[in-house]
């Protein structure tokens, strides 16, 4: 049903595996599938390369475009998994439907994913850390500049292989003036446009020494929503606290990985709206032991500091964390390494 | 300064002056200028035609674009006229700045956009209603899918030849539940993503046999905002009121010269939040004589009906309308056909 152009050399010899730089080199394939005439057409493994678009096609001017980001693991049996490919899947539809796209069919997906993994298989790297970052993504490409959902777009499949991501230590910046989404508005759908609003307040946060800023909720900006790539998790006392996902947080698969760990493991957790307040209060107290961050790129990241108004915070070290916890149950899992309890792990069958 | 490449051959007598849609047909040229190694390069009129990027490049992925929409004019001596440019260069720049894109000089656009009006001039049609509508965008190229502003972009302008906007009768629905801006946002910048975000929810008000949604406020939905591409005007009595821009209005060009014109001919004007509960109440009391809104592409549109919550309202069929005044008022002076007190034409020397 895919139809395959298979490149004519592999790039891969060219690649120093051991320095890559996140999202900035692609593996010798991707799929390619338009939407025209009302349907999806066949999708297509092609070799990586350029797009040409007409100047006008709508994702220029009206940003509707979605995406994904997921990761092939490779193990010791040199056997391809997928972490929870599902959730990507019901999610990228979740965003194209708020984005007045139209839905991409399963079959499709997984049919055409399986099929670039195992053409790139190569470019999965054994090894705790290394993966194939995997970014599925839909843009309206209808030429015409008029302010009303395309009828043509194209579903593309892209792969970067990847190294343990390791971000420096992170600090964060609680958001007091700037939003990254509205209720009754696009962010909990991953909207190309949500991303790039976050550039310049970003920008201004790390000017002051932040690496990041943590989302507030945009009327009050009492309580403490998300990250930029990434929901936000605080260990306060022994319990684990993050925010219940609504119409501005993204339903991240790490987050519910986390939540579902946590309870089989008897971590006490509260899934609850979080004040800037609270969190300020027990940095004071001493009672805040951690805060970090999940998400596909990272998988669990430790975060250090904190910043709001004029005060900065920083964080104890801890000797048992639950953000390393958590990191290696879920790595372990991702690379089939423990036991998959919740059937999370997806193989791709060679 | 400029780099022109002419187009061996001029496409413009395939094109159907009469029978055109709004957006839909390009003048032979553009202009494109790249941003690189930290500086904007050289501006280049080349022929119109297809992009190539690559499928990483951040627009697709992050939506970090902008744009802008104005007009220009031909008078009966073959005269160019640009109305209010300098207005559509800042605010382009005001979109960039938010969007973390880099300012495009002055110099560059004027000279630019001149060069290219000057190249394409034919494609001006004399006549009330004709125009070139003129699309500004700036787009981020940097290839590489990693969540940070972009290093590279490209900054081009395309032109569309348009005839008067009718859009047929417009019905409006008022929003309840959806947004488009949030306080803190990207809403008063004309960034893509805001766009996208609107189709679904105008296409369920479509479905109610709406064509069009008026924003409210986000926190309560209780104060109406503007509409998708204009802003929002309504005359109680024989005031004319409209909502105060902030940083989620697009601080639109035809509003604040509707508003200068008022004040010239004295109609009463007011210019705060606006609530649904006002209009509503004015509409069942006959007082809401008419509603329209003000943007480049359509100049004035009228109004006729509204819809909020279950129930819908027709408005008065107005013998001497503010939105017919003010159409007039504004179109003369576009086509120079009456005195510009206030400076706003701008000649394209040829
Ligand atoms: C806004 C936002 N929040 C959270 C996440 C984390 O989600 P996930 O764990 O599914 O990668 C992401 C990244 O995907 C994101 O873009
Ligand atoms: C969101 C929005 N509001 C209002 C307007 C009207 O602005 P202007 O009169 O400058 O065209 C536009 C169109 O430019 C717009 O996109």
């Amino acid at each position: 049903m895919i139809e395959i152009q298979k490149a004519p050399e592999s790039k891969i010899d060219k690649i120093n595996f051991d320095n890559l730089a996140f999202g900035q080199v692609f593996t010798d394939h991707m799929m390619e599938c338009d939407f025209s005439d009302g349907k999806w057409q066949k999708p297509i493994i092609k070799p990586y390369g350029p797009l040409s678009l007409e100047p006008s096609a709508r994702v220029f001017h009206y940003g509707q475009a979605v995406f994904e980001g997921m990761k092939a693991f490779k193990d010791s049996n040199d056997k391809i998994w997928l972490f929870r490919p599902d959730q990507n899947f019901e999610r990228i539809n979740k965003s194209s439907a708020r984005l007045a796209i139209p839905e991409f069919p399963k079959d499709y997906f997984f049919e055409a994913l399986e099929e670039l993994l195992k053409l790139d298989k190569d470019w999965i790297k054994k090894g705790t850390g290394n993966s194939l970052y995997i970014r599925p993504f839909v843009i309206a490409t209808e030429a015409g500049v008029s302010a009303a959902a395309a009828q043509e777009y194209k579903f593309m499949i892209i792969c970067s292989p990847a190294q343990a991501y390791y971000s420096g230590e992170v600090r964060v910046k609680f958001s007091e003036k700037f939003s990254r989404a509205a209720d009754g508005g696009v962010g909990f759908a991953k909207a190309a446009g949500n991303y790039g609003a976050q550039f310049y307040p970003t920008n201004l946060a790390k000017q002051e020494g932040f690496q990041q800023i943590i989302w507030t909720d945009a009327n009050t900006h009492d309580y403490l929503e998300e990250a930029g790539t990434m929901n936000i998790f605080f260990r306060i006392g022994d319990t684990l606290v993050t925010a219940p996902t609504n119409d501005r947080i993204l339903d991240g698969v790490t987050r519910k990985s986390v939540l579902t760990l946590a309870e089989e493991f008897n971590i006490p957790t509260e899934v609850r709206r979080v004040s800037v307040k609270e969190v300020v209060e027990a940095a004071k107290a001493g009672e805040l032991k951690e805060m970090f961050g999940s998400g596909t790129a990272t998988v669990i990241n430790p975060i250090v500091g904190f910043g709001y108004k004029d005060e900065k915070f920083e964080l104890p070290k801890m000797e048992e964390s639950y953000a390393s916890f958590f990191k290696d149950k879920l790595m372990k899992i991702q690379y089939n390494e423990a036991e998959d309890k919740f059937g999370w792990t997806y193989e791709v069958k060679q």
